[in-house]
């Protein structure tokens, strides 16, 4: 069994201290191509099913993809008391699309600046969006969420929720996570909107969920930050950050948990419960962000 | 950098799926040698400081062993409303005795098979145990943890809580967790007491966290299961299962609040939120262990 395994090991990156990686037997890469934006690969593995790896980084599984696009996308839509309009920048496989979508919404708006992790994702991981694209309520836009956000003039009708699906701001996502651009996102935001952000892991890039949060410190009243384990994502604990002018602590957990229930929501991972729970960190979590 | 890498690559386990390993750079082997039981090592690594590995499996490490060993040693001392009387069985590393002797306790037993694990931690990794063996409060025993509690024949004085803090059960540890074991720690352990068994992780061990937790289920009346995030043991979520005769659900977490103040207990990662939010599981992992 041994003797046919084929290892795939994430590199060096900037963020990662070198020292730890998270080894993945691959059974078959099925894709490997390029966009102007970054490397896209598709891989089928043993644990995970398969998986959509960009620029070398793992992005998510058939597996265990629910983790993260329920924790993403179900905890800005419940923040939110009735959450009509939605944005998601960046997101190609779909995932999030798909939770957003669960809710009783009016409409969808996604930004992705990638074609091709979109066309990827939907022809080798359809489980990942399941026709979420295809929506009555979803308007894809393939372009620069950061123009995107910029260049939206109108305040009249802007966003309740928010959600930046993104990857390692070390590609395409670099800008999207300036000062700058939480200031223009605040811009398009509704008054009680909620901005969730994928903001990486608290065990192996505590640097940069810390400068996210203090970034949106200075741009929003409330910042919180919620725990997921994503297997995939490896050591320990995957972040994301809640970002309001809405005071993100007085949530009433019972009625949430109403409203949970008549939604007939249906997920894996996400619940009222966990929602609570997610969102408390062990001291010394909290030491190392701030 | 890369050049003068040593990797240390865990070998497959029985439990282990074989497709996810943690690989972590060792800076330098500090000692090796074996015991009658096992193949006992500890390293220098980068990520973790010095980490203790037996027969090749990473038991603690310098860095994390806080989590592990603060959430297997408060949450069964706050549940049990006042213990006087601890054993700890295994927990050659001192770890645990340390975290059980922070509470106004009168007394923990300790019993441990192998001297030569508590010989090696106390010299390479004193960190871990801070002086607890020598706690006057401690009686440390070399021996076999089925025999001590088969053999132990008085029920008058019982213990308030019982920590299994073992290696996983294919070494020294396998009868640890089988039925006849569990019923025998009934017979010692008090009324109201309270027991807490490390019991794997549930993302990479679900069949053991699920064997454990069915076998305890047909001795106690009261199981639960607890989540940890410690980075050495890899991927997601780390379980410490709980049992007892008295209603685990019924804990009052504002009275465990001021308790913990009042002890002014040092912790890093557990706290009284962190004992009630450890205590929930997203569905999928429910699932996977009923």
């Amino acid at each position: 069994m041994l003797k046919n395994k084929l290892l795939f090991e994430s590199p060096d990156l900037p963020y990662s201290s070198g020292v730890i990686h998270n080894v993945i037997q691959i059974k078959k890469k099925l894709y490997s191509g390029r966009s102007p934006f970054q490397r896209i690969e598709v891989f089928d593995t043993a644990a995970f099913g398969r998986v959509l790896v960009l620029d070398g980084i793992f992005q998510t599984s058939e597996k265990d993809e629910f983790i993260y696009h329920e924790m993403i996308g179900h905890p800005p839509m419940f923040y939110c008391p009735l959450p009509k309009r939605a944005l998601v920048i960046g997101g190609g496989d779909g995932g999030v699309l798909k939770e957003v979508l669960k809710h009783p919404i009016e409409k969808v708006w996604q930004v992705e600046i990638d074609a091709k992790v979109m066309g990827v994702s939907r022809k080798y991981l359809p489980s990942i969006s399941q026709g979420a694209f295809e929506s009555e309520k979803a308007e894809v836009i393939i372009g620069d969420g950061f123009k995107f956000i910029k260049e939206r003039k109108f305040k009249a009708e802007n966003f309740d929720v928010i959600i930046l699906d993104l990857s390692d701001p070390w590609g395409p996502a670099k800008k999207l996570i300036s000062l700058d651009f939480y200031q223009a996102i605040k811009n398009v935001l509704a008054k009680d909107g909620v901005l969730a952000v994928q903001s990486g892991s608290l065990d192996i890039q505590p640097a940069l969920v810390s400068l996210i949060n203090k970034r949106l410190k200075r741009v929003f009243s409330f910042v919180k930050i919620h725990r997921a384990n994503v297997p995939l994502y490896g050591v320990g604990n995957f972040s994301i950050t809640i970002a309001s002018d809405q005071n993100l602590e007085k949530i009433n957990y019972a009625r949430l948990k109403k409203k949970f229930n008549s939604l007939s929501l249906k997920t894996r991972y996400y619940s009222p419960a966990m929602h609570q729970s997610s969102g408390i960190l062990p001291k010394y979590l909290k030491e190392l962000i701030e």
